[in-house]
């Protein structure tokens, strides 16, 4: 079976690093080969771009926003992503496009169709085979994001803006059903472990 | 009369320095309001690109490299060209896109149609009302590169990257010599001084 490309994605509070640690318990489980990324980052330019562009400090139009997400998944991909499924490792990635689509798209208001040009001119016809999306109710997305010590250039935007995010990661999930599945990570923990094994299963047919 | 884009470009070890002060002693002169600026850079998210891209530790492909120099030029653009040419400031920029034509398309081969859609998404139409390009002999150019104390991380490629890059230019200004011009700047500095003034006074209708 070919190595599989697989993000997780979601609006801020939704749980993802507690999410990971499940999906790593499951490759380590069934003894696949898999490695962890994240966007941005997970080169060396990548988490240089990581730094400045969630710095707070920093200043930029939605437009150099995008432009940079894209330049660090242009590396990202041609170093890590592609090199790993080609010797037959599953890769994992914490945030991929959609987060550009929810991001920059729905907070920031860019539209959907130019975000669409730089993602054809940077993956082509590349999409993962399969995306996470982890969901809250955007309240407790808001709760959580408050609680966070230090606020990155994202967490400190307004409700509004998350309430986008959080719209246009639904909307995309529900206009593929076959690529996404969303889970409520709103639950207990142990059932959402289950829901997470069980898409597993099913993705990599145990 | 409008605010003129006037953009100055060429292969490394030119001379841009000391014709940038010959240009901007025209203006003094002249006393027409001007704004001197770069690329990469001239805002803060694009002086830290600036030196991620120039820094020879860095490693990225040419396409994250092309991309990295649009987002730079995106909130150049946003930042300071557009709203100084709208106050009717003249802006005169050390390199713009023709650079990355002639270093991520002539010199690390990126097809020059890639590079287009991307001008094409963060530039729309605009372009420079008036491109300098200073010339001199590849060898010429490649002594001095050689000189420099500290190179970075383009000055560190070879011969060969060089030539293609010169090419590029000078095939972009044959293609639309109303844009451009190309001048020698191996003669002596009087001689190209005057000449950069003749080509300003001609512009400016002086």
């Amino acid at each position: 079976m070919a190595a599989k490309f697989i993000t997780l994605d979601g609006i801020d509070g939704a749980g993802k690093t507690t999410q990971l640690n499940v999906i790593q318990e499951w490759f380590t489980a069934q003894q696949l080969p898999v490695v962890f990324t994240r966007e941005p980052g997970s080169t060396p330019l990548g988490e240089q771009l990581r730094e400045i562009v969630l710095n707070p400090a920093s200043k930029m139009t939605p437009k150099a926003e995008t432009l940079l997400m894209f330049t660090a998944r242009q590396q990202h991909l041609d170093d890590v992503v592609f090199p790993n499924l080609n010797k037959g490792i599953n890769v994992v990635c914490d945030r991929f496009t959609d987060a550009t689509f929810a991001y920059q798209g729905g907070g920031r208001g860019l539209p959907y169709a130019q975000i669409a040009a730089l993602e054809q001119w940077v993956q082509g016809d590349f999409q993962p085979d399969f995306t996470l999306i982890l969901d809250v109710p955007l309240e407790v997305a808001l709760q959580r994001i408050e609680r966070s010590r230090e606020k990155d250039r994202f967490e400190q935007e307004p409700a509004e803006f998350y309430r986008a995010v959080r719209e246009t990661y639904l909307q995309r999930a529900a206009s593929q059903p076959q690529r996404y599945a969303v889970l409520n990570s709103n639950r207990e923990k142990e059932v959402v472990r289950q829901d997470i094994f069980n898409l597993l299963n099913q993705l990599f047919e145990r």
